[in-house]
């Protein structure tokens, strides 16, 4: 490999020529391979899906490939770094697409901002890809663009930042309940953090049944006094805190909290930590800092998890993505649901087993059997739903 | 693999599941390699990238994929059959890029027809990819598209239909004036077809030092009498029939022609073959059927050429595109020139060298002498016109 300016640094050194590759699947040794192929042999192809689109399913490799589209404006921690800088993390996100879910995928990074332009170009480009994996973009106009797509498209889009995080989050949470006896129709829950995951995260609370949450942003818990919310934060705020009228600050609402889901970034002190209820549940997600570090959540909890692999309990997005999407494709689903989205977490939950324990809520992400479950778990929910084509 | 509609067909038996995927590079076997191409390691490329994008050469696959782009109006002999018909030959492309060229390649079928939408998606696609190859695009459409994007762009944009076309024909013609002692500046040239074949097969003819061309559209030969003339072809019209008066009908202007060559479908008659010069040249390059079949071209003329494999002297586009981006890839090209193309066709003649007869005035696609000889010429004519950035 040439060398390059940052030589010698591993990270660096991996990176060189990035991480992906397109290959072909058939081989072109010569004339007669070359005449199927491609001309004039695939003439007869292109004519068998004009006249019938659905061939595309067979003939293409539309129906297993994923779109990973981002404008790079919520980055990982780093904001909004632009279309460019965000490459590195798209192919790394098309590499475990592949990689655990046998799902193709291509990073797009889009030269606009627009929420309209954004909409338009992946309606545009929607006829070459299988499904839309949303990335990376701030919130708010993530709600939007994820919304308008879903409506406009018959193809499964999905905003992982949201819904990924989402899954893992739930699923983990489903063995702290069990573990601590609790129930979620009783279970008192804090999620700080009111962008792209807080309010994934929220919404799939209520689904699986979690009645009183309240979610906060930096001025305060999100309720229905407030004048300053948007109208996706409005809505959250009549399902979660209007209901048991919770109002106020971290503070107050974490006094006899049962369970915390930091989304957030910052730092929550630690008088507010030992506030909790006993037996607390502390899921600390901002990456690399969790808000409350394992060492002084683990003086008041007794289940702790992070977003951070050197730390038990991993709350990681690739453990639902490659099989959400292999699940949805696999039965040519022309969207991804609630109810596929609690399939997966339920499914990741169930791998736990006889396993749990405080330091073992959620599988590793290298666990072999993750990618299987997730994905018959969403294939028979998508049957469920009604969006199967096959 | 499964049963499909088609089984038993070889073409469809090929093309089930499509003709490609994408593939890391990088190995993902365990937490530590996932916290260099991924979390927490990745955002280090980024950050480097955000603070400057010419690292985006370094440690992405950008500066080595290019997006097929077509909005599936003019594809093959088929006409505009749309998006989602135009895959298998995108996908094919995209197979000839990577095996003849190395270069990644990524089939973007974009589901809009109108100039404005096409320019505007792919700009904002631009980030992504270190290229862009039009393809199937009809004309006049092609033509604006074309030179907007290499307006807005400082990438190579490439229409291979124009230009793949243009190089190879080129490369056969060189071969065939050496072949029977003519000269360009003096030999007298009919091009039938004025769409992205034809225009691009006439510029860069002028290009090369061909002076006498006449072009001719379905109303006949293009000159400055005629009002119904799109801008690009009175453009050309000024440049080829205007400088020596040619006029009318292709009759009138195949009447001691040297050379004919055909890229517009139909069939000529026997009586104009028979009106041309002795030792005439012939490329008849519709597929499947040539305007002028080889067996009736023989009659008349010292050399054919035809789009076909199953006869000599292929017309195939492949020659020509995949050393052509390899070539402007390996020294960061900002565009692709006129330089570069005729590189790349002199590049190819000359590899026929002392085999040069009648029955191989252009090497076989096949030929593995090929890639490399384009790539060469095209960096290095890329640095002579200043636009290689290494």
């Amino acid at each position: 490999m040439a060398s390059h300016p940052h030589s010698g640094d591993p990270v660096f050194d991996l990176h060189v020529g990035g991480k992906m590759e397109t290959v072909s699947t058939v081989a072109l040794t010569g004339p007669d391979e070359l005449s199927l192929a491609y001309t004039p042999g695939v003439a007869r192809v292109c004519e068998a899906i004009a006249a019938d689109p659905s061939m595309t399913q067979h003939y293409t490799w539309v129906p297993n490939t994923v779109a990973i589209v981002t404008d790079g404006t919520a980055v990982l921690g780093l904001g909004d770094i632009g279309p460019a800088a965000a490459m590195p993390v798209m192919e790394g996100k098309a590499v475990l697409f592949k990689q655990f879910g046998g799902v193709d995928a291509v990073p797009i990074c889009l030269d606009t901002t627009d929420v309209e332009e954004i909409i338009e170009t992946v309606v545009r480009l929607a006829p070459s890809f299988g499904g839309v994996n949303l990335e990376d973009i701030s919130a708010p106009r993530c709600f939007e663009i994820e919304a308008r797509l879903k409506e406009r498209l018959d193809i499964p889009v999905f905003h992982d930042d949201q819904h990924g995080t989402a899954v893992v989050a739930l699923a983990a949470l489903t063995n702290a309940l069990r573990l601590t006896g609790r129930d979620a129709a009783t279970v008192r829950v804090v999620v700080q953090g009111a962008g792209a995951a807080g309010v994934a995260v929220a919404r799939i609370l209520l689904e699986a049944g979690v009645r009183d949450i309240a979610v906060l942003d930096r001025q305060g818990v999100l309720n229905s006094e407030r004048s300053d919310l948007t109208a996706v934060k409005a809505a959250l705020a009549r399902d979660t805190a209007d209901v048991f009228g919770r109002r106020g600050t971290l503070a107050d609402v974490m006094a006899g909290a049962d369970v915390y889901i930091g989304v957030s970034g910052g730092q929550v002190p630690e008088e507010i930590v030992a506030s909790m209820a006993d037996d607390a549940i502390i899921f600390g997600l901002a990456n690399p800092t969790p808000e409350v570090h394992p060492d002084l959540a683990h003086k008041y909890a007794r289940v702790v998890a992070t977003g951070r692999s050197d730390f038990p309990n991993q709350i990681n997005n690739v453990l639902a993505f490659p099989g959400i999407f292999r699940g949805a494709f696999d039965v040519h689903a022309t969207a991804i649901t609630e109810g596929m989205k609690v399939a997966a977490a339920t499914a990741l939950a169930e791998l736990v087993g006889d396993g749990l324990s405080e330091d073992l809520v959620i599988p590793s992400p290298f666990d072999p059997r993750v990618p299987g479950a997730v994905r018959e778990a969403v294939s028979a929910a998508a049957r469920a739903d009604g969006v199967a084509r096959r």
